[in-house]
């Protein structure tokens, strides 16, 4: 039998976003549709407001796990866009925030975390626990929602703006920017894992743990749609 | 009883270094004396080689284990100026690579680790096993060897200057560039950990991890110079 190529395991992973990635959930079909009242906006923000501030904390983790320094060079590029630093500020935590703002929360209701349900707390929490103990190549293979990120973010500002004028267009500032550097992110982590996938065992940990994080993702939504329900009658 | 305040603490922390910091071990004392040979001074560069990759390492778990975004942007720096960065390369282990070449070892056998002993991967595995595992603010504590690393680092560079003169000096910029670093690095974590510890457990914990971390240092020491020995008899 021939070697699985890179090809074949980029197929694959485009393979489980087509069937897995969030994009196709009930609650995100609804949001793009415009069919979200304000409040089930604010639960989503607030909710995927604790996935947020946890991108950094797991970024961190890997960053511990990568084997060498030009790794650690490429990710920490991760953190710094989305804590910003000390001398500039900034950052996409921030650009949350002004999301938060722009739908009618302020940074205290975010922060307080009192709408954020248990199941996105456990779907977060598994996330970072996957990051910390996994071996760092599955773990960056997890990242890899981030080939199918950038096509939702720009559909996600159009929808929203067309379908939800009462939101300040700025407060999407966060998606706007995701579209470059989720792209950016993708293209420097995918050569990494189709490179060190050559082993059969490390490839099927690879698409496993894309799969795993399309779960994280989708229990967030099942968690934010349980907790808010989808449009008026629900 | 009064609380212990954080004079006490200080007291108590500039204690332990007073004790126990590595400057005062005799395979240190021979090296600022100009006692050692020059495979002597080879051995231990290359044995605290394992320290210095290991930094950033331990710096990213303590990144990943701190509480918030603030903490997180000033503790970012330090891995930053370990591993230097993307756009601009440099970075305090490329200045280790240059202190190796003075002392004649070639990047490729400082990179094989072979002269790295057994003891000094204990300690310094235990040191990242430490900050993976411990909570955020003893692992910050454990840094604070930082409080007396620029006076020692000025002295280094003094005496290697003196006593070596078959060492290129720029080759020792890594220590010059740590004198103001470390000072930056404690001053940004020392009120952490003063604040921090008004709890009496957690001033223990802080207490004893900067015993630790004096411990660490003592035994990669220890295991070099078992390995090469001191002076000319040995």
């Amino acid at each position: 039998m021939r070697q699985a190529s890179s090809a074949d395991l980029l197929d694959q992973l485009r393979a489980v976003g087509a069937q897995r990635y969030h994009d196709k959930h009930p609650f995100h079909v609804a949001m793009h549709d415009g069919r979200l009242t304000p409040e089930q906006l604010r639960g989503w923000v607030a909710n995927r407001y604790y996935y947020q501030k946890n991108i950094p904390v797991k970024d961190a983790a890997i960053l511990s796990n990568l084997p060498d320094r030009d790794k650690r060079r490429v990710w920490i590029r991760r953190i710094l866009n989305h804590d910003g630093t000390l001398e500039a500020g900034g950052g996409g935590l921030e650009q949350w925030f002004a999301l938060a703002r722009a739908v009618g929360l302020s940074n205290e209701e975010v922060v307080a975390e009192t709408r954020v349900a248990p199941g996105t707390r456990f779907a977060v929490d598994a996330y970072v626990t996957f990051a910390r103990t996994q071996p760092w190549l599955p773990a960056v293979a997890s990242s890899l929602t981030e080939l199918f990120a950038p096509d939702l973010m720009s559909k996600r500002v159009e929808a929203l703006v067309a379908n939800y004028p009462w939101i300040d267009p700025q407060g999407l500032d966060y998606f706007r920017r995701r579209v470059t550097l989720a792209a950016q992110d993708a293209d420097a982590a995918l050569p990494w894992v189709l490179e060190g996938a050559a082993d059969p065992a490390v490839r099927d940990a690879c698409v496993a743990a894309l799969r795993f994080k399309c779960d994280v993702l989708w229990a967030i939504l099942d968690a934010t749609q349980a907790a808010y329900g989808i449009g008026q009658d629900s």
